[in-house]
């Protein structure tokens, strides 16, 4: 016997077919014996559908009431999820994040959990009722609904995982796995049967959408085991786990690739103590957030350029605080280039292994792409390149790291 | 100053822009120096989106999920109109039945108030803030979402009305008061400026669907004064209120009609005593409710024929009862007929002035129009006829009893 937490995302629930079809899930783990507590999303295009009611009811947005009428989604399939699994002849019923309670702080829209109460769900696991939460919610200290953030239902199974300590956090959602690498972009992508949360992580913050990450990060921190499978078919999907568990490792797990970032080259800078500082200190008190830098080695000992990188969304506002501050900061030019992609071969075996990154440059030179920025995590080699050679990038080093599929 | 309860309805909160309307009704008072309390239904089509989910969830219905599912379209809404008072300045928050709490019985879609905890919320009211308040539901004993049955929003203003000690509670709907008569079959009909509980319990029950009759039955014990009115124009509506409270009473106030019923006679029923309650035991078993009744005089003696109405959806339930015991019952035979429609003058003026029925009775064998069943009550008589009299007999009456619009 084994509790498993099984959540569904917004496609998985988006008719009462599919939620059929998600229950039945939930019917196979129960009737094998296991305590099943299923998360469920709103279903797909009604968190949108509210999210502009929201907009339109006028521009001052009192985030309480916003999550006063966005959590609604998740209460709704909460009870139809519960319904359902009656009339299949199990026991269920849906709980509320303030029924529960699932305490978070006072943060709307981007809550965090503070605390989940277990003891009634353990009861009623224990009696053999399928525990169905609706996602993505909590309650704050002023006993008001509050909300977890975009996908924060993920946030939710993970969380719940945890503080129920279960064997295993199935998410279920509208991919099969954790790829090598996008397989639109490179068919010859391979399905992982397993990856490393660090990895996950890495995978996550550099724009494979699979899973929100917060959620990973809760579940290396509470080691709690996490699958990413598909709802529509029956393949094993992808577990994501410790390091530990993983027996063979391969040096490199997956390429990932943003077209999301902009570069920024500041021309003739002053090269002295301090100057780093002064630039990067105001943007990020305009809560823009700089990811890759290299300062060049100044030619002549007195002034230098300096690149680094910023969302592609910030570039204009990060552009005008430093163009404010032109004359403080004295460089000569400020050069913004958004025809850039970021390339990372990502895998927690190059911590062992030399050699990973010259190979991804010799790889690259071979087939005419400049390397325009470089940094480095001890998992990760990430490179910007000219946006139109991302695709070959990405193909070219795919099967350079040996991850085509047979 | 004054403390009032609007209620709004479906049809008034239908979109953004009827959601506006109704918070410039709210900031209206407001900006008078009133106290408001805003109760909200869902947005109209909402809810029955939300019964259809459910009923297609199978066919077993847990009622507690039922509440669960049904009970976010007022939860939308509430949120919605707190938003958009903000946005015009208001200061303003939702209430969810659960935060109040509105504490119900555990009768989960048909549960009824026990108690309102109004200390906050009359504190919020002090403070010059609008509550806004979901209605339609509570929160049970076992701290599960309950509803009050359809239109139960009507019943959550009332009720918030009676706790708060509110000095009226408009009730904001898509007509614009109460009528003399229908004005679709009767187009001289007239809008009443007043009329008393009691008169309004008797119009609601025959089917003016103006109010729900419990909302009528608790305004009416804890004295609340009601406002039915229009939410799209500025006419004054219809108040209802305490009989004493109308100084100048019509001997009539309305005239009703239903073709909600269906007659059944039950021809050579043995005249001896306890039949009828052999008869209608167990019709009353079988949870179905009869109205009219009317026992002929004994021809020889020893049989007699019954005549009673029921409502027509149940007219194939109580034929199968019966039929079921006729050997029991030893009548001869079982006649029934849908093809009735019930007329009722009400007014509580009859109770000081004799010849109300009789002037019914001449109005009606003036126009031909035969009488198959009376009854009365202190404040109303009513006729069964034959459906296809019915928009004849209501003109006729009409102007019989001087309601016609000048």
């Amino acid at each position: 016997m084994a509790r498993i937490v099984q959540k569904f995302g917004g496609t998985s629930v988006v008719d009462m077919e599919h939620i059929r079809n998600a229950a039945l899930r939930a019917k196979a783990e129960h009737d094998s014996g296991n305590e099943v507590v299923v998360v469920v999303s709103a279903m797909s295009g009604v968190t949108n559908r509210l999210v502009d009611y929201v907009t339109s009811a006028g521009e001052l947005c009192d985030d309480s009431e916003y999550d006063t009428v966005v959590s609604s989604g998740e209460q709704i399939t909460s009870g139809l999820m519960a319904l359902t699994l009656q009339g299949m002849g199990i026991p269920a019923r849906s709980w509320l994040s303030w029924q529960i309670p699932i305490e978070t702080d006072a943060a709307h829209g981007k809550a965090r959990i503070r605390r989940i109460v277990v003891d009634e769900l353990e009861k009623r696991l224990g009696d053999g009722e399928v525990v169905v939460v609706a996602g993505f919610q909590g309650v704050s200290p002023e006993n008001r609904i509050t909300t977890l953030g975009r996908g924060g239902s993920d946030t939710s199974a993970v969380a719940l995982a945890a503080a129920l300590r279960a064997e295993r956090c199935d998410i279920y959602t509208d991919v099969d796995g954790v790829y090598t690498c996008d397989p639109r972009v490179v068919a010859s992508a391979r399905k992982l049967d397993k990856i490393t949360y660090e990895e996950m992580l890495e995978m996550a913050s550099l724009g494979s959408k699979v899973l929100q990450t917060r959620s990973v990060e809760m579940a290396m921190n509470h080691n709690v085991c996490l699958q990413v499978r598909s709802s529509f078919d029956e393949s094993p999907g992808t577990l994501i786990i410790d390091e530990d568990t993983i027996v063979e490792k391969e040096v490199i797990s997956g390429i990932a690739y943003s077209r999301d970032e902009a570069k920024i080259t500041l021309v003739k800078v002053p090269d002295r103590p301090g100057v780093a500082a002064s630039i990067f200190g105001p943007l990020a008190d305009a809560n823009i957030n700089v990811d890759m830098i290299v300062q060049n080695v100044s030619d002549d000992g007195t002034s230098t350029d300096l690149t680094f990188t910023v969302a592609r969304d910030d570039l204009d506002r990060a552009k005008a605080v430093l163009e404010e501050r032109q004359g403080k900061l004295a460089y000569a030019q400020l050069v913004p280039d958004s025809n850039v992609a970021k390339i990372s071969v990502i895998g927690v075996g190059m911590r062992s292994r030399v050699g990973v990154a010259q190979q991804m440059f010799c790889t690259l030179a071979e087939n005419g792409i400049n390397i325009q920025v470089i940094s480095t995590s001890e998992i990760k080699v990430s490179v910007l390149i000219e946006e139109k050679f991302t695709e070959q990038a990405l193909r070219s080093l795919h099967t350079a790291y040996d991850l085509d599929a047979p």
